[in-house]
């Protein structure tokens, strides 16, 4: 089984954030890889990493970054393999991480998502999986659907909540 | 008894903030409906409500987002009933929410209040409420004369502590 | 005529801005006066002018002011009329004024527009003043019906614009 | 022809940033329509548009907006497609937009690029084409490589600035 | 025995960063009071006693404000007695109140201090006193000196710090 | 005719914001000074000054600065004698001189003024003044008295703008 | 032993972010010293401590200040020994000491890392040094190669994790 | 003449801003090179000049990069020499640049100068050479007290200003 999503970190203290990604691929049976590396501590790794991406068959690169966060854009910068960015929240609120992966120079874009948003770069990766495979669009489009059930739980729970001039 | 004002919120965790709203409705015996709906994962169930609130009576909707919070906007969108719109704290200090409900469009107005301005969000609805209704409008100002009972409380409080050189 | 809407300014240099806003309420017919006054310049007569709003009528107030815009908060803590605030744009980017009027204390909300956004301020007033007159409503749904003529546009003038691979 | 990538935005005053994303598409010859929609202005029609995104055969949407950018968040509402949303620089130097953006909640992703980034936006489109199509992949390829030609420009002017401990 | 300098705070909760200011005049041994009063819910109280600082005696007034922080400004507005602004955190971690506070417009500046910087405007507030009043000039002249203390102190505790290749 | 002011800038190029302060205090017929000093170009020359400083006479220094604006801050550490300082637009709309100057440490308060706002620095430094010259406190009363005027002003321009709705 | 490298920091409570300098210094068997001086409490021995340098024999000097974070840059400002600014994270998330740091005005720069980024300041420190000392270079290349264990470390913690589409 | 300097930039429309750099290695006579390097679109060429670098002879390197500016971090990466990043403005105030490069994880500092701060990148990599060349300490030295010069002609410029009551 070769992986078609790869998910990259710079340490495991990422993998709390990370994980999301990971624990949803795995829901939508997508064979992934998880990887530590770092643009500033493995630079020639990541080069590496980058070339050989599309030869390797991967899909979507996923690359979560803190910070200076370059990552993203260094592995987006030597593939044309799609590259989401996620933002991990460290100083400042994660708005240096943000900037530092959304703010890419024309040429070499990366898919940013929000602050930690791991999870969804993971529906990212899968809806542009999706565009080729429509065994898995059908898994997305029932999940997107079962995105509801949060609302309908919270309508149950406000109903309980009891008010005198509360109507419903 | 039909509701005045909705209260309007996209899971149970925003609960915590907007019962401050259906707190002081209740309080000032103004019927209102708390519904959970999402712009984001029920889009349509937004529409039908916006494009209902004005035939079902609706005076004012209440409605509170965190992060790119689209909810008031999109509801603001399809009804001329005054949309208030409170932006709830998660990432970024709340700034996100803040700046993804004041800034809209020309034609489109939410007003907006604080960051977890829910209560603030209930006392603007009772003011407009109170435009048209003189009982209404004599409950809010004996509410309004009563805020000054905080400053007597805290002159009261401030008025224990003792300095040598403190004069009152 | 007696007004229904007070727009107010702290000086003729806001009157680029405001004057969206009496042009809204005079296209949908709507009485109102314009009125400059200042928190920190004449702070009685803004006193007065807050304590006698209800008084004489008016639906609601519109106060633009920059900086540190202390205007629409200070007329909200001596009326119970709606106050709409519309921080205008000056140092900062307008981020000093958006927060000097939006995040005031619980107790007595304003109710804030975006940056510059004198017209949705009208527009919001014209909503308030709708929920009691049909009339009124009737003018509000048909400039909301015309908004679309904007988008309408648009898609002609995009229409015009010739690439090989449009296929629009 | 049907287009595989559609080209959202709010007003032609979008145009001079979005134009860069119809070039790209141009160049690389990806059929691609361009469309004005607002999601407050025109909810039900954006609501349409999302919802029949798919069944048309569209593969990537490209939403530009600006200020509370509510657009591409609610078109990736309603469809798998992936969208992609470019931030449009307005007020708050385009971060109000970035935020509205960026920053979705759980289950609803938006692929975002950096503020006025609409040409990195059809790259990014490109890119997703490229994962089931070997000639788009090869088209993209050589483009990427074609980015070191403005670096080779720069050395070339470089060499040209003469200073007396310059050495190169 | 008059108060020379007088300390406003919105609420009890102000009290922890306020008292900082009132224990530095109580060592400096200069009469002050300390009372609650707020722009938005006594405005006329603040009204007066602005109009009567001055004849009662009043030399610096030190008021505290925490988000749209109206009162220090409101304040300045009817006196011509020198007004220390203190921003107090609460939300946008106290930036919303230092704007509010600092961007007063021309004619009627408020002295802003740090974010919660209590103490500091009562040293301000006792350097005006110091102007016509040699004594308290004395004693706040060995207070600053009193300051390198804290650096001696902190050169003690370093020189504890042991490592192999530290020098001193 | 000894200065009771000094008024202190790092360049010429201040000279644009800072006049506006030797012009009020002119008006108000105080005597002062206008020197050209540098926290980080003539740091002797700053450190001289401020030990002088109460020695001289000085009441009141008013110092402008921009960027990582030391210059306020390094005085008011050397003297006693009240600073206020005025952030000088530049960089990143003036926030960096502003936190620069604001945020003190406990023990060395700088009176901080708006973004550009040397008119306010030179009221404030005659509101303290004024303690102690009654002469100029009644100058300073009637110049605050005269604000006014400028709100008359723009009432009477306002009554120009003529609208069919308008009613004043 | 004289030492190379001096750490200067205002108080004691700066040290748990100080102490990294120290410790990586000391790892690299530099000689150092560890000092308390500030440019507010103590401005004459900062003068002092920084015209003595170069005399001394002091390669580079690294100095953490918080808020309104003047040190480094008034150090800078009188010697020509390279100056390396730490921002201590306080207020305001640390913004208004990086800013405070970075944003030296022409003439007098001062070498900024990350807030709280002690230990980037040493390394920093230790290349200078390297520049001249080829032993100091071996030792910093293998601590740059040592690097890389963080990830590998990170790799052998990511293969623990597992998942059943997990391929690695 | 080996170089001993080398200042990279991504395009030539950064050259307005470094060529501020070359000008002062110029004037102190220090053999330099200006390259055009870019993270994003020539990374190989990146890492090889960073690898050689040190075995070129050079001993500080300056790297301009705006937006996500991975550039100074990249090349840090790689070497041990020395690298001293320059924001350079482009969107949002050069906020991101700054913040891109400055908040480097540990173990791979950049030494980081103010927005646009290309001459004070030289200076401080004059400063580091100095540490090893006495005869560039001199010339250091000497500019560096030729900064005094600025305050000398601007207090020149003062003493031209005539008011009624300035008194110097």
């Amino acid at each position: 089984m070769e992986p078609l999503v790869s998910i990259i970190m710079g340490s495991t203290s990422d993998l709390p954030v990370m994980e999301k990604a990971a624990k949803f691929l795995n829901e939508m049976e997508i064979p992934f890889e998880m990887t530590a590396l770092s643009a500033h501590r493995t630079p020639q790794e990541v080069e590496e990493f980058a070339q050989n991406a599309s030869a390797r068959g991967l899909q979507v690169i996923i690359a979560g970054a803190g910070m200076a966060a370059a990552l993203p854009g260094v592995i987006a910068a030597s593939t044309t393999v799609p590259v989401i960015g996620v933002p991990i929240k460290g100083m400042l609120d994660g708005l240096d991480a943000l900037l530092s992966i959304v703010q890419m120079p024309p040429g070499i874009p990366v898919a940013t998502v929000g602050v930690n948003g791991a999870q969804n770069a993971a529906i990212l990766a899968v809806e542009m999986l999706a565009l080729a495979d429509p065994e898995i669009a059908e898994k997305l489009t029932k999940y997107k659907e079962g995105l509801k059930q949060k609302i309908i739980k919270a309508n149950t729970d406000l109903a309980d909540v009891q008010y005198e001039f509360k109507t419903n």
